[in-house]
């Protein structure tokens, strides 16, 4: 008898923040896997900001989510029943068919994990695209140097407590902006950040001079807007600016002011670099051995704001995207 | 008996457009050069954009012009009287003492040139620093790559128009923008540019999309603003933008808008990166001797606007920020 299973659909693509109505709760049925294919009952699922480009039409640098159809993204679950001798029946694998509480996944997507390391989670955020996204956005595309002075901003997200942590642990000054008191308290009683400011106190400019009165050298942006302009404004010269993402600006319906400070590039001679996370995935193997140890050994935090359900998922990410998380934003789906 | 000469002084800081009362033409004294020095009859100066800056209050990456002194900035002249063996008296030579007609020059700090290779003035425009900064923007700054289409703004003048010839030189796809038909005649018809429109006429974006049909590589920007804006919407995946200049702000009394577009630059893994010539003159060797011979043999055009006479200067320089000049802007000073 074929197993049902339940999976979000995209209902309709939102206008500015998304609202429960654009996603739909479907119950399917869940086929058995083919040749090369493997059967994973999914434990947890990721909602992510870069999510939010995939709802809107047209292209992004990756593909629109299609109306009517399952979402996708980063999740983890048990193979529990697979046509392929390289991902056995019982492992734990990482794969990209997140949003429903069964996959059936090609075995050559499925990455099995060691769960001796870090729970199964984990992959999903210290360990997985954000925390690469951390660190090859600070060190690759920021190209952080001795001395740096850090700020990022969204710092108490899942990307962004992790770049202060990192450079936090090779000695640097590490700035971070957050969206409420108990982030900032967060960040520098918890996680050793040097400074830090919730954006909505004041204007972004005048909290950044005050936290940095020698200014900042690298800038990760997760946010774009008056914190990428305010930025600008304090970086010294030979600054770096990593540009990640932009959160603040996803739901936006009105074009966003840009930076009016652009000019001030020229004389400081300052790099302002875009990047996503999959062009860098060579950095893996490197990435995993520096930042393991540091997680096995309580040197890195890796806090997680957790719901529960599958049913819950689209309230998840539309808080994420309010920032209602402290740390990675996970969904859990049943129980083991 | 003392030799009195005339220099620019200047009169006020300019709000906006400067005014020719922000000039002020003085007669002075001209000193005996000391032990180490050289006394020049300068016989061209230049007028550059970077100088509108130096004129406003306050730090910019070259120190402000002080109300009362005189003006400065590249000029070429002859040595009349010289106090040091390495420059002798005759010589023709590249230093920075322009806006006045005799100048006492440190030797170290006046470079001797072969005025076989081109004329004298060529030393302030394709052989000098406009040229150094297009070579160093196109090839270090704007990672010039196989393939890749160039868009250059101010490409009429001094160092757009040779950004443009550099690339097609290596055989890449060219276009430009510049303010005037005629100049837009003159970078197809007589500098071989692909593709040029007059920006004056419409939307920048209309006019860079209709001319960039699948997109541009590499944008050298010497005009910020709008410009910019246009450029980041029609660059390719790993575009990259070479910021030299914004001089369609440099009189701005009002903040000018930012590109509103910045999140592109994520997706579209863009590098925008802004530099100053001066940080580059370790490259002035290579770049001679690239450029020289291209110039000898007539594949590059140095084209210039001159104005002659100290008194002068000050509307020269006014025009050239009005775009008034095609190719280099240049003052000719006394005659031969």
């Amino acid at each position: 008898m074929p197993r049902t299973g339940h999976e979000i659909e995209l209902a309709a693509r939102p206008s500015g923040e998304p609202q429960p109505t654009d996603f739909h709760l479907a119950e399917v049925t869940v086929p058995d896997p083919g040749p090369g294919q493997v059967l994973v009952r999914n434990t947890w699922m990721s909602v992510d900001p870069y999510m939010r480009g995939r709802m809107n039409e047209g292209k992004s640098y990756v593909p629109p989510f299609q109306i009517g159809k399952a979402l996708d993204g980063g999740a983890v679950g048990e193979v529990v029943a697979s046509e392929d001798a390289s991902v056995p029946v019982g492992a734990t694998v990482l794969h990209g068919m997140g949003w429903r509480e069964w996959a059936v996944v090609p075995a050559a997507s499925a990455r099995v994990i060691d769960t001796a390391i870090a729970p199964p989670q984990a992959y999903l955020g210290v360990l997985g695209m954000p925390g690469l996204t951390a660190y090859v956005g600070l060190l690759d595309i920021g190209e952080l140097r001795d001395g740096d002075v850090v700020f990022v901003s969204g710092a108490a997200g899942a990307v962004g407590s992790l770049v202060g942590q990192f450079a936090k642990l090779r000695g640097h000054t590490v700035i971070g902006s957050a969206g409420s008191a108990a982030k900032v308290d967060h960040l520098i009683a918890d996680l050793g950040f040097d400074a830090a400011f919730n954006y909505k106190d004041r204007p972004v400019l005048d909290s950044l001079r005050a936290a940095a009165p020698e200014g900042i050298d690298l800038y990760f942006d997760n946010v774009g807007g008056e914190h990428l302009e305010a930025a600008i404004d304090v970086l010294n010269t030979h600054g770096r600016a990593a540009l990640c993402g932009a959160v603040g600006q996803y739901n936006a319906t009105e074009p966003t002011p840009g930076p009016g400070n652009m000019v001030l590039a020229v004389g400081k001679r300052l790099t302002l670099r875009g990047f996503i996370v999959g062009d860098h995935y060579a950095r893996f193997g490197d990435f995993v051995a520096h930042v393991a140890p540091a997680l096995a050994e309580g040197s890195i935090q890796a806090r997680e704001t957790v719901v529960e359900a599958l049913a819950n998922a689209p309230q998840a990410f539309i808080d994420m995207l309010r920032g209602a998380n402290t740390g990675k934003m996970l969904v859990r789906l049943g129980s083991a």
